[in-house]
């Protein structure tokens, strides 16, 4: 038992550098992609370097990072799609934080763009780290062109409609104050946060030129653990404080959201959580690789407290 | 005279076929690209559909084929990325009606999506249109992946910020009640409307394999145009009414919007587009083909009624 714990802990302290390393890394990357804020309209890039620069846990190009090592790809082919697919996150963030959506104050710890630039400005920050996500691999030039459109494809579909991340955006709002069914509730994460991480894993294997079995693979794991992620974010949502959570805690019971904890309770909720991420990790062994730290990312995400 | 007054007539009823023709291709072409409103999310789904399929002048598409149709491209190859230029031009239409921009109730002679659907769901549609634009081109089979990731760049730029369409908005939201100066007025025109119709054309000549002096001299010309495009719209705000143009006329005065009339006065102003239309015309000498489609597109606009 103790050395159960004793390896969690240094999973999870070797997991934390390697996380710390890419955000780190990737906020390095956004400063130099989006335009300065001292270049004109100067409040629309405040706005996007507000919201982007903030520090985020960089989730999604962790794993696209991670993913893209373990299929044995170089660092530089990867960073700038890493970057597109936080981009898209965040504008979907600035989105989702409007008044006319969920109505928030607080993002990442601070005030959210709308609170802050106005929700016009906010409206056109969010559009354009859109635009500005697929520019970035339009123009990377360390990945060959039919790499590029792959990705501009994948990504498109898995941040779009029907099965993307903006469909589950509207299931979401269409459910509110509803009583939804564990499947409902499983289409929305499916689309609003499945399909987003599931593109980010399946990135990496793409540029690192996986074949088919192993993107297959890749697809497998990384849609359990989308799942996992949310599962663990509903957890969060009602046992962490809003200053550990970098935004409004308890939100989901304000709003009547469909929620993991609410259908099944906390420990059966934590229960399938450890039972997700133990399937997500199984289809690591359908690769003949060297996949311990996707494993690991897996068990981060499970013990993750924000 | 009555010979000038019989080719302009001509010319007229030529290029209202041509741009109605377009306007049923394109028409087809979007109907087939969007997801229909029997699949879910449909609400999503019929808002796309609602601002999209509604009819508008599909100018932007139109431009792109007979620009590409002077430099020789096929059709087939032509068609997916009109389409996508539709799409940004609508997502952005969608937006600018949303209250916190323009808060308008009539778009394209009917309700605005935010009025129909809800102003949650209109950003969600505005959105992912945008996303199916680019998805659109690069999943276009007819054109070689070099050219796709050439003309989404192109796109993004046109679409983005700092010297396109959103950063455009950005300036007009900002120059809302303030006194600007023409310069000023220009900066932004050449962004907000310049920028995306520029990118139509170039994007006809860059399908087609254009040369790099082709390109320069269509960007010229279609410059011009935008900026036409932008002069005549001021005029026919203030001397058309509402049911003519399909969107809430006298809008800008209403507003305290900066337009030409309101700088020039309108006679003034009809004499400045008729110099721009002449200037934007001198640029298609440099090319060697039959350019006599683009010199009635100019001729065109400046005689429009709506």
């Amino acid at each position: 038992m103790l050395f159960y714990w004793f390896t969690i802990i240094l999973i999870m302290s070797k997991l934390k550098t390697f996380f710390a390393d890419c955000a780190e890394i990737v906020e390095k990357k956004l400063d130099a992609l989006v335009p300065s804020a001292q270049i004109e309209p100067k409040k629309l890039h405040e706005a996007i370097r507000w919201s982007l620069l903030v520090g985020g846990k960089r989730f999604r190009p962790a794993l696209l990072l991670a993913v893209g090592k373990t299929f044995g790809a170089k660092d530089e082919k990867l960073w700038r799609t890493a970057a597109a697919i936080e981009m898209i996150h965040t504008y979907s963030l600035i989105h989702d934080d409007l008044p006319a959506m969920d109505d928030d104050d607080l993002r990442r710890g601070q005030t959210t763009c709308h609170k802050k630039f106005g929700e016009a400005t906010a409206i056109l920050a969010g559009d354009v780290l859109q635009t500005l996500a697929f520019q970035t691999i339009a123009e990377d030039e360390n990945l060959s062109a039919e790499i590029r459109v792959k990705l501009i494809s994948e990504l498109a579909k898995a941040a779009g409609t029907p099965s993307g991340m903006v469909a589950g955006q509207q299931f979401d709002l269409e459910a509110e104050g509803k009583s939804v069914s564990i499947q409902q509730l499983e289409k929305i994460h499916h689309r609003k946060t499945g399909a987003m991480i599931c593109v980010a894993a399946r990135s990496g294997a793409i540029i690192a030129e996986a074949n088919e079995q192993e993107l297959e693979a890749v697809s497998n794991y990384a849609s359990g653990l989308g799942l996992l992620f949310q599962i663990t974010d509903d957890l969060l949502d009602v046992t962490q404080p809003t200053e550990v959570l970098g935004k409004t805690a308890g939100k989901d019971i304000s709003a009547e959201k469909a929620t993991y904890p609410a259908f099944y309770g906390l420990e059966k909720t934590r229960r399938l959580a450890e039972n997700v991420r133990a399937r997500s990790c199984q289809e690591l062994e359908k690769i003949d690789k060297e996949t311990s730290l996707l494993d690991e990312i897996a068990e981060f995400i499970l013990k993750r407290k924000k």
